[in-house]
């Protein structure tokens, strides 16, 4: 798998490459799905959850495949009332707005209650060819957090804030009560046949480094260091974190996935190189001509260097509207050997 | 007027401040105005402008007054058909999607399509207290672009990018139409009455470094250098821009506003002693505890230093749920004296 060989240090030419929700809406394979079965379905039904996954492998062959999931999923036994109604994104009408909400919170055993997502697990792994990595995932407790408390899209935060700024230790109790369960659940996710995992902090860069620092931090190290004690390679999605490179080198994360907004380039030189490093094209680049994409492309390859160590990746998700001849022209680039 | 005094790069103690925002819906006078008025009502009618920028000044006793509008006000007479629904934010009914569309862009002289903007400037300026500064302002083009492109609130930015990856001509036209337009109405905007002004790139940040230098920093060093030789003194708000810091710095803007990702004293580093900062607490720490707005504040002023050239203000506006007697604490903080 040269997905495992690129996370853990190895240069690899060409680089592994698989896209951030890769079997998405952008595919006519998942919109045809789609007018069947709801998006809980696809998460909570283990046959469709695999039988989505496959679609940009079979086209693409790409080299890793991300398990389909939400990363609200795991909410849900832990006492979350989880909806998504059609172009509305997530709700939780039981958001958490108390010290007493927080103490409410089930602990859970993913092997009873999120057994349905350890079945998909399993059938994705004996269904995927075996050069392709399979990535287990879950939020990171931050990103979780932010969704539960404000009970949906998080923007502008201010539930989750005035909690952390009014009330730190419900604020930190509630943290570690969610990295607690994504130790459990990502173990679990990998015993069931995932062979790395991923753990996505869609929101960490709305905090300044400080305070990274004092809420965040504390709880993404326990979770490396418990992954890494289990023998399980993770890497960490910081979106938005061009402000927090220094304190991204000290999650213990073997691998780091950086948005658009940092030159790969200047990631390596803070992290060194015991930390590999995924991304960053922006998604929108795919909406772009075709010079555009096949420049911008080359552009990423050589600003993660030729040390090795690297994933090519998207910076975040690919957009529904992306056309499917972008990714084959990103694919042709990345792949093409120098032919161009 | 302090506020003049410390962005001209003069050392204040204690600092001037003001809020973006400070007029808005956090303050109970905005919200019964509310009642009988719509917001397109408070930006367009200038006795109503006039009279909702007052309130925080009579409160607070703000140094500045920002006055009372909104940046897609311009667009009107340019062509765009805007509403603003309640909850939903602003709407273009007929965004600009083609080369032809940016064509039809109507070229607009601000002391006659834009004459009652001006008039609410001259009302403000006789209104205020003679050592409160009024800011003008006006949005920059590409923010203006993102929102006229996409027909209102931007995310995930697939049509601007689309433009602007297929057709750089076109989107350079668009940008320069918008540039001459803000340089126009900022001046007309001076010479009504305003003290001071300040561009708003509630955008910038999308663009790594790399396409914020192809993109954007042009238009930017025409207005800044076209704004300095009419002697009128400006500030440049770009939000989530700490990956862009040193392309900040060549802007030509006096002033520099940032939000709270981004450590004054980093900024200082980079900018050196000919750029005034302003900024830069987040606007959820007023959503705390008084301890917690008080060291947040205090940490603020400490990043600034002590060299000058700081005007305190939020990172991003001010959110409508905050309490009032945060903003008490908040003043009282950076105005005590040491009392602390």
């Amino acid at each position: 798998m040269i997905y495992i060989q690129a996370i853990t240090g190895k240069k690899v030419n060409p680089p592994p490459v698989w896209l951030m929700r890769q079997a998405g809406r952008y595919l006519p394979e998942y919109m045809e799905l789609r007018e069947n079965y709801s998006f809980l379905d696809f998460c909570n039904i283990p046959e469709l959850a695999c039988e989505v996954t496959m679609p940009p492998i079979r086209r693409f062959n790409f080299d890793a495949s991300i398990m389909f999931s939400d990363i609200l999923i795991p909410l849900v036994p832990m006492g979350a009332e989880l909806t998504f109604e059609k172009g509305q994104g997530p709700k939780i009408a039981n958001p958490l707005r108390s010290e007493d909400d927080i103490q409410t919170i089930s602990k859970i055993e993913p092997r009873e209650s999120l057994s349905h997502v350890l079945e998909s697990v399993g059938m994705m792994r004996t269904e995927l060819p075996k050069q392709t990595t399979l990535i287990g995932f879950a939020g990171a407790p931050f990103t979780l957090a932010c969704y539960w408390i404000e009970g949906g899209k998080p923007d502008p935060f201010a539930n989750i804030k005035g909690l952390m700024y009014s009330n730190q230790p419900a604020f930190a109790t509630l943290m570690d009560k969610l990295a607690n369960m994504v130790i459990d659940y990502l173990t679990a996710i990998y015993e069931a046949g995932a062979d790395a995992v991923q753990l996505f902090d869609t929101w960490a860069g709305i905090m300044p480094e400080h305070e990274f620092k004092e809420f965040n931090l504390p709880v993404l190290k326990k979770i490396f260091s418990g992954l890494k004690a289990k023998g399980i390679t993770a890497t960490y999605y910081a979106k938005n974190s061009h402000h927090l490179l220094d304190s991204l080198k000290h999650t213990g994360a073997a691998v780091i996935s950086l948005d658009w907004r940092t030159p790969l380039s200047e990631a390596r030189d803070i992290f060194g190189s015991n930390i590999a490093i995924q991304g960053n094209l922006d998604p929108t680049a795919l909406l772009g001509s075709e010079d555009r994409i096949r420049s911008e492309t080359r552009r990423v390859i050589a600003e993660a260097g030729d040390k090795g160590g690297f994933v090519f990746n998207l910076g975040h998700g690919i957009l529904p509207m992306t056309p499917i001849s972008s990714v084959e022209i990103l694919l042709d680039e990345i792949r093409g050997g120098g032919s161009h």
